[in-house]
């Protein structure tokens, strides 16, 4: 059965969205479909190439017979130090991570500073040596940087864009056209963390619990998928900005098959859904800064939970649902109560600048 | 003589200055002393590796029996749009003008957008739009990016990064240890233009002239030296934040030799010089946007300045100055009366957000 399928709806099938708004507001930055509309009807077709065209976590180039990966991100999470983490940790991590998950082992890290005037040196080298850490941790070196200043009031303490390259193990083919009816859909620990860990440090909220930002590197996740599931592992992404649920819905909409869920089986803290429940959010569409998706075979699919369960940062993995070819294109959650309901793009913002 | 010379002052000799002040001001930001004291003294030690440490326009890493290099520079320019430019296009030159003095040809960008909410669409339209075309002049693609979204009053519409990676020429040995005394310093053009017309762009100076950005891909300036210079290409820079005034001086400490100037030989228009005058800046510190800066041997020095002039934007390319045993670790310029006078690290602010 796993290998029979169409995949109908190839990236460059997809249909263009029209950008209509006449100015950017915070949703365009918040990882659902506003930012999908501004990346796909705006950024995309002015940019169009084959590796853009992929809108993975990394580009993929070849260079002779080696496929390098090339990813870069902005990091203006606010507040610059929350429970768990801070700024500059996250930077390193996040790209890290999109290396990580497009199967590519880091080369180097860039990582550029836009400093708002009036900053304090020491939260400046606090940061720095967050990311001095960080790539330590994580075994991979920040090669080059730039840093400029901007006037009191035209930034926010501090913003830092990492950028990352890697060289992308030759046996793995993913991604979202790869993967299978069938197929297994692994998440390597409780999900929201990370959101609600800002949300709570920002202090806006009457809402008080001890929970950690999840940020970490996936480094030796990634290895242990990789080694228990071989070339069983069709899809690996990580769920930041717009949560499990946005990145669920790309694959259901770049494989053009079915996502089906299973609520029980989601990871998630009591404190985070207590936390969810009473902000009114959905802990799906929560950032993680520190989780791990992957779609893998599923004849693989129970030794790379166990591999992934070995993993410092991956104790409470559990497949959380699987592959089907219906509901084509869309993504369907069995939840605790029985019922069915359809996992949408996130739509507004409710959660800005959370990495 | 130009074989035998001692490199007395590597990289790694090189005092690290100590960082002193409190807090952040803009003068960290203007790629003069602060910036190189915030760089030497607080980034290099926290992610000291023998790539960083070169502290070049960009690091360069080995894969195999490849060497790639990898760029980043975010952009803060001030207005966005500029007579001559815009941030974009800057954005998109700027990276490619870094890989071409590192000698290398560009593999791919990325592009990382921080959007103050409330910007008109059509400003961010007119960036993207900006961006692909200078992406297209210089025959390289932007495959891959990110766009973050911060409140209004948190940004100053729209700062981009961009990072790039290019492989390395095989035969280049390019660096400031490699030059030698009776090397000529060529300029590939008039300097200064872009800081001019910014400072005359932003309207708060009693200034008014035509006088626009240099913004420009320094590739076929770059290929024009190689095949005329050949291995008596020895060291290029494009002389941007801080101007050619502080590229020598880099170049001066990280050789350990003498740097000469001819103030006659000096391509400027009458126009920068003017507005230069009455703003009470040294135009020898004003940023450029499209000009390299390139030490080449005494013996190709000639054949380098025709192929230089003969493209485009390099039309006004002279030989500036020599290196030469004495001042060690100094830039000395013969001025226009006759005198010399030695040519420091740019101090102070005089320029912000130039780029």
């Amino acid at each position: 059965m796993s290998d029979t399928v169409m995949t109908s709806a190839t990236p460059s099938a997809r249909r263009r969205p029209r950008f209509g708004a006449t100015h950017i507001d915070m949703s365009h930055g918040a990882g659902g479909k506003a930012t999908h509309n501004l990346i796909e009807g705006l950024l995309v077709p002015a940019f169009s190439n084959p590796a853009l065209d992929q809108l993975s976590d990394a580009a993929v180039l070849t260079l002779g017979e080696t496929r390098l990966a090339l990813t870069t991100d902005s990091f203006v999470v606010r507040p610059l130090r929350f429970p768990g983490g801070s700024i500059g940790e996250l930077a390193v991590n996040g790209t890290v991570n999109d290396l990580a998950v497009s199967g590519a082992t880091p080369l180097g890290l860039s990582a550029a500073f836009i400093i708002e005037a009036g900053l304090a040196t020491e939260v400046l080298i606090g940061e720095i040596a967050a990311m001095a850490a960080a790539a330590r941790r994580a075994g991979v070196a920040i090669m080059t940087g730039d840093t400029k200043v901007v006037e009191h009031g035209k930034g926010d303490g501090l913003y830092i864009t990492t950028s990352g390259i890697g060289v992308v193990d030759p046996v793995l083919q993913l991604g979202a056209t790869t993967v299978r009816p069938g197929d297994k859909i692994l998440c390597s620990g409780t999900i929201g963390d990370h959101g609600v860990a800002i949300l709570i440090a920002r202090g806006d909220l009457e809402l008080e619990g001890d929970i950690r930002s999840d940020t970490r590197a996936l480094t030796p996740h990634v290895a242990a998928l990789r080694q228990a599931a071989g070339a069983g592992l069709r899809f690996m992404r990580d769920p930041t900005r717009g949560g499990v649920g946005t990145v669920l819905n790309e694959l259901a909409r770049d494989s053009g098959l079915g996502v089906v869920l299973w609520e029980d089986q989601l990871p998630l803290r009591e404190t985070v859904q207590g936390a969810c429940e009473i902000l009114g959010i959905d802990p799906l569409y929560v950032a993680n800064e520190g989780k791990l998706l992957a779609v893998v075979a599923a004849e693989q699919a129970d030794a790379a939970l166990a591999a992934l369960r070995l993993v410092e940062g991956g104790e409470e993995a559990a497949i959380i649902g699987e592959i089907r070819t219906e509901p084509a294109r869309m993504v369907l959650m069995h939840t605790h109560f029985g019922g069915t309901r359809l996992i949408d793009m996130l739509v507004g913002d409710p959660l800005p600048r959370i990495c």
